[in-house]
């Protein structure tokens, strides 16, 4: 979190018209930052959705200029914001090197890198990442704290999960080479990395069907592995409930009001519901309310 | 809840057939309505199983015309309960255009509108809605409370809810453009729609595997986002959880019972309900209240 | 567990051999009872692998012979057993009548059955049903408070459970339904029951693929079935882990030592660690030891 | 824990050479054993993606015998290394003896016996295990109080995973038995053992679907397992979450300072370590300690 740049206003222009449109878009309190922010949205969850209609062939084949024409449009929008960010804050190099300053200029490139290169499938990819500036939004909403609860839990339990991540692989190499020699390439396995994908498609019990056993020790190595894929998804599910139970159970503590009586000689407060008298300095506290 | 319609009974029929059978239909804890209850729930899971049957050919090439009969005895039946229903209440507009009115027209409609467009399958759906009826006789059972608590914890953590399944529908979006770009159309990768399809039923583990990768590249993507996939399935899990110990241990605090004597002499209090003497300085209490 | 018959030796032959058998037989704190369950525990696995390898066919070609004798000694060995169980305790009847006395019965029966009506393959899954017979020997070992955690949560959660089950069930009609008619018999939806089976198949994250969804909207309706299923596969977790939390909690607090002193007045035990007078008389109490 | 060997010095040669290099490879805390760790790790993963990497059949074909080479050298570095582990250590013997000291040798072992029996296959799975001494690195840093209380947990669960192993396997035994009967060969459930491997597919939702039930009757009993198994899923994760909670609760327990003074005035115990004076006579309190 510390990591991400935290927009000021340029000071040299701190009215005028730079002043007024940093609070619209830096801003998430005011009713045109919020209307911005809606606009901002809707834009990009249509930009996107244009990405992937595209991408059907038979509306790419009837409305292929269409939707090209509206990509076009979405990104003079999204570059003339882009340009308003970088104009209306103080640092705008440093605002262009932060996270979504680069989110921001990678979702309005590759249609002007499309031109340059025609016909380049790969920046789709690249094109679509545009979504994840939704959360710079969402980030400032009444979503952060619930957001931050999961995410700190998360960060929490990082060490046990990577542990437990490496357990997890330790066992997809062992059964991956395991049925590499026991199936062999006549059954699908047909390299140590095709086991281990096969491996952990198991053990998450996706299992596509791709690739399965066909002989009968296979199977039994596969049962093994199923029953301890089979016990194992109880571990990041036991970290991450734990730790979560134990964030909202001291969040829980904080907010329940002890005591709110003052001492009247030394107005400390926080007082045990049994105490007499001030714990501080030995006054005499008044009788307890609730 | 709230916007649920509570029926009440039409004043100006407070005596006579109305009120007794105001009783029968929306009362639940007199043996005659008991017994409508279950009658029913009955006609309920018995009208829903003939829909059933007869979606089975071979059922229906025999039986069609018999299920046919029935189906027709089900909705005569039901439809003579929503005119009694509408008769004896004292707003049946109003109940009408509530929530539990509407399923029950529902459950009729589609028999009647199939004389008018014979053959439409589509009215099968509506039909089968009438099994929601059937909540309308549990909600007002024993399970009400459990089902409260289960919705109850449900609800209190909506938000984190939200903001999880934002994050797995980026997740979703960016992984399924990746394939369309990676495996291609030729592996059945054809629209980023039908990517991010896969990339649902390969996150939440359920892998049909009428779509999987077949290249190198893919295999590797998938795994990434099954692991992803495996850690963030701990996440719904351990909200929920987390959120339904709160509600059970808070229950278990209610119902504990708590001694609210003051110690007549020094003021102590949290008294065991047992005791009978202040426990620190050996002053006789009161007796216990409750 | 009320419900299963607690045997009870006859009191007209409680000495003599049949006071030895029944010592052996249902009693399991002796060394040759011991020794009695062990070897019950070698016959019962030892007979249910028979009747799993005489399934395999090139193993019935070879040795079906070898394998029908060795069944014939087992339930020869079996039927011994349960002519000993009548014979030693004192009320057979109710015995041959309770659940353990049942599936002592049906664990011999299906051998002498094979001779009336040879070749029926439906005695098989009755003969394996003899695995149940462990179940006697692991309930009255060290397993038993064990498995009293692990049933007894699962039994106070009960009333929650039927509660989510059924609402399961409620989705699972309405979306094979809904498959039913979108998607139709020729994907391979060819009834209700059909889409139902696919509904729990998909909901469940097992997804086998034997059939998928086929046409866009089909596939549109499975994501969202599956994202109802990922959210809904949290409630049974969250049901059974903060029940069985709150058990192991309980455990916890019974086996925490509060205060050991004893009142010298009166006896009374159970005082809290702070108090220094009897809750009880008002006598004062020793300074608290730890 | 206890079972491993614990190397010590060879107390013959405590100065010199042999101390040097025993701190370097035993000790994990001064800068050259560091690097050594480092090193050690970087030359295991190498190694096992060389093996990896053979495994594919068109990498293989073009750098087989750099990959080859590769090998021996990493052999090589494997042997030489293992003869100074022997040397430096006081009881070479039973160090050789240990676990570590096996899964030492069995990762250079494979690719001399390649020379005597050479094109073995199943060598290769051996030479894989060399991943195993990751651990030995791992284990010894910061991750080993994370990882001991992950296994913590599982240890003091493991009667009740046993009890709930069983009971599945009991299930899986019966469903297997019954879908053996029920669908028979001609729907790939060709022998009781198969069923059982299918059963364990199902139930632990991963469903590979290379077999699938085909007759109405298997689909309803597939739909029955299925919800078993889904209930069943919980009591895993319930057993293991509730495990470390208590876990990280105690650990919280006893990281909480405790204040262990009682007033000298009224004996008063409990107070906040910030008390200055008992909140239940008033009297001053001594300083606190810790």
């Amino acid at each position: 979190m510390r990591l991400l740049f935290s927009p000021q206003l340029n000071p040299a222009t701190e009215t005028g018209w730079r002043r007024t449109w940093f609070d619209i878009i830096y801003r998430h309190d005011t009713p045109p930052s919020r209307n911005f922010d809606l606009l901002l949205i809707v834009a990009i969850v249509a930009s996107v959705s244009v990405v992937m209609l595209d991408s059907v062939d038979h509306i790419h084949a009837t409305y292929g200029h269409v939707l090209y024409a509206i990509e076009w449009g979405f990104t003079l929008l999204f570059t003339a914001e882009y340009a308003l960010r970088l104009a209306v804050v103080k640092r705008p190099v440093r605002y262009g090197l932060s996270s979504w300053g680069i989110i921001d200029l990678l979702s309005i490139l590759p249609t002007y890198l499309s031109l340059l290169f025609p016909g380049s499938q790969s920046l789709l990819v690249v094109r679509i990442l545009r979504i994840l500036r939704l959360f710079r939004i969402l980030k400032l909403v009444q979503y952060v704290e619930e957001g931050g609860v999961l995410v700190g839990a998360l960060w929490r339990s990082r060490r046990k999960i990577f542990v437990f991540i490496c357990a997890v692989l330790t066992v997809v190499v062992i059964f991956g080479a395991l049925m590499y020699v026991v199936e062999g390439p006549e059954h699908g396995f047909d390299s140590i990395p095709m086991g281990m994908y096969w491996a952990i498609v198991t053990m998450a019990t996706v299992g596509f069907g791709d690739i399965a056993p066909a002989t009968t020790l296979g199977r039994f190595i596969t049962s093994i592995l199923i029953l301890i894929g089979y016990s194992v998804i109880a571990v990041p599910t036991g970290i991450y409930t734990a730790e979560l139970a134990s964030s909202l159970r001291q969040a829980d503590a904080r907010t329940r009001v002890v005591d709110n009586r003052a001492c009247p000689d030394c107005g400390m407060e926080g007082h045990d519901p049994e105490a007499h008298f001030c714990r501080c300095c030995g006054h005499a506290l008044a009788a307890p309310m609730g």
